[in-house]
């Protein structure tokens, strides 16, 4: 018996509310002998420190660096070493492609094809508005195939997302790219049996494109790699008894929390949204996933400054989550993104709870350090989930 | 998904370099108030420790004492819970005998037997001269089977290590042991269809040898229990993307790493002698295994102030760890060999990691107390691995 089994046993709904806010990133690394949250000033996270009882997490476990699918899927009580989300899917989520469960997405490359063979698989990474307008032609004169619909949307340089919407299609297909220059162009190929009209439909997709694209310099192809269906994943409601809620302004984000069945609320592109869509919405969730992006998109910069800049930012909203007075409160990141590693890494997590029902542990500072000497100790992200629901008085007794 | 999936997707090669060093034994109980650790004067380790994240690891998990094998594997990030390794292998490799990938090798006992019976297991625990001295006749004299080379290697007392090397040998079999005294000999008996020949040779084998000591007083026959082959497990090198190399002076340690793909360094008997093959051999490799013994000899010995000194011995060659510059320096033990039991324990183990992509945590003492108070946290051994592998930056990052 593991978790998602003791979860639909022992969670059932009550009127408690929970708000996780999730600082994309926070974790950090020194430089100059303190780290992001070292150096930040922020009274309010390190009240909340004070208030609640604190611990360090680990997205998947010690030393593994994860993306943001399986350090999300970690936090919302989903094993990301049971759920694997594919490439096609992310990707699509990431471009704010709306995926249906009819739909199989993928990843495309515009590509160079010439005598026969593919000659450079990303066709000299042509400009973006390149790619632009040879999405905007393809959407407008692809030749229709019957009950099929085809929608490209462009990515930054020679990617793109394709998505494919038809009833009873099947992702069981092998990928359409020679994986090397100078190779001829390779189908799609079903993998399954049930696959077979899919790859049919995809490979009279891919030389329709070529023959629109047939005068283009360089973007004269496509290849296609990555084909997901929409994953077959227990629902929030379902698994938790909870009626969950996200508020993220960036797709990919939404979109992983459309796959886990919460309802995405409408919020714009300002963090301040964020907050305001939580008050506004309150009334009508149980638990609310809130994304602030700013920290991790500065650690992706590599940008220290930038990093305890958004920090700080974000410091400043806590009072508003306080004031609601949600029954637990937990503030904690998806993964860390150092600053002086300018991308995710295995860093622990810097996680605090605040609930009538926990016990404050004398951690007065919101740091990675000051939480690693919470009593929570260090423990997977997976169980952040069931810490959640147990202090909102949202899971049964275990056996008698 | 577990450790070993990942590392076969995440691994990958790069320049950075680990060093571990193993103190055997090294974490222990307090006598008068203090551990080992704590009596001994260690400004090194101390140094290290607060250069470094610190923690407590387990080897299997809480309260399992675990032996050589299972405790190493842990460090070298193989689950010591999926990989045993059989009695006979380790008693091989302990004993320095050279195991091949062709060779069946198997535990003995010299036994006396008598009218029929065997009717003491142990031949009266003969010295150890008397065992060499059989030992040296048997393999001098054993009549010659076809295309089959028989080896034995005398131990301690009555105990013998047989190596059986030959095409097409199985290690299905039986022990050929009666268990108890007065009771007739037993042959190998072959568990396995594929094993019937080298049951046949096994027993023609102990036949012979009866033959040949028919005049001993008291072994004039043989037990065999524990019959192994060279074990398949995957290579370091394989599962981790690294090229590895052991430096100990002790043949079981020399014998474990070769079973994992190690380069086995040649060194000499002096602690000493561990730091210089390292020093010559560091352009070489880019993991390091250094094996330091006398910490576990000591606490075997129940000999607390000889462990504080063997101590004090490794701490002066610390500062020739540091003075390479690895990217990741961790130092450890396989297991706790506390002095006041005089062997192995369940006991956590001291465990610092230095690396730039580390963050120190205050620890200020390499001591179990302190080392429990660090960001690690505790840990099972078998974390060791990824944590190593992260802060050289060898491992890619996990999912989308």
């Amino acid at each position: 018996m593991n978790w998602e089994d003791l979860a639909r046993e022992l969670a059932y709904t009550t009127d408690s509310k929970i708000v996780l806010l999730v600082c994309d990133g926070l974790g950090g690394l020194p430089v100059n002998g303190k780290t992001e949250l070292e150096t930040a000033r922020t009274p309010n996270l390190d009240e909340v420190a004070r208030l609640g009882v604190c611990g360090l997490t680990d997205p998947v476990f010690m030393g593994i660096t994860p993306g943001s699918g399986p350090a999300h899927l970690g936090l919302f009580g989903y094993d990301p070493l049971e759920y694997q989300l594919g490439r096609g899917i992310l990707e699509a989520l990431g471009s704010g492609v709306e995926v249906g469960r009819d739909d199989v997405v993928t990843r495309g490359n515009f590509a160079t094809f010439k005598d026969g063979l593919v000659i450079d698989r990303r066709a000299g990474r042509i400009p973006t508005e390149e790619n632009e307008r040879l999405c905007a032609i393809l959407n407008a004169s692809l030749p229709k195939q019957d009950g099929v619909e085809i929608q490209l949307t462009p990515g930054k340089e020679h990617r793109f997302v394709a998505r494919f919407r038809a009833q009873g299609l099947s992702d069981a297909l092998s990928d359409a790219d020679p994986q090397k220059d100078n190779k001829p162009r390779v189908p799609a190929k079903a993998t399954a049996p049930e696959a077979e009209r899919t790859a049919a439909i995809i490979n009279r997709f891919l030389d329709d494109l070529t023959a629109l694209l047939k005068n283009e310099p360089k973007a004269n192809t496509a290849l296609l790699r990555g084909f997901s269906k929409f994953p077959s994943i227990p629902q929030m409601a379902e698994l938790f008894k909870i009626r969950p809620a996200a508020i993220a302004n960036y797709p990919m984000y939404k979109g992983l929390a459309k796959l886990l069945g919460m309802d995405v609320l409408k919020v714009g592109a300002d963090p301040a949204d964020l907050f305001d869509a939580l008050e506004r919405e309150y009334a009508g969730h149980d638990f609310f996933y809130i994304h602030y992006k700013p920290t991790d998109a500065a650690g992706e910069d590599g940008n220290f400054e930038k990093k305890v800049a958004a920090i700080e930012a974000v410091d400043k909203f806590v009072p508003r989550l306080l004031a609601l007075k949600p029954d637990v409160l937990v503030i904690t990141s998806d993964h860390s993104t150092p600053a002086f590693l300018g991308g995710h890494s295995w860093h622990p997590n810097p996680f605090v709870l605040v609930s009538k029902n926990a016990q404050p542990d004398g951690v007065r500072a919101f740091t990675e350090i000051e939480c690693s000497k919470g009593m929570l100790g260090r423990f997977r992200s997976l169980y952040a989930m069931p810490l959640m629901l147990a202090h909102a008085l949202k899971l049964k007794k275990y056996g008698a």
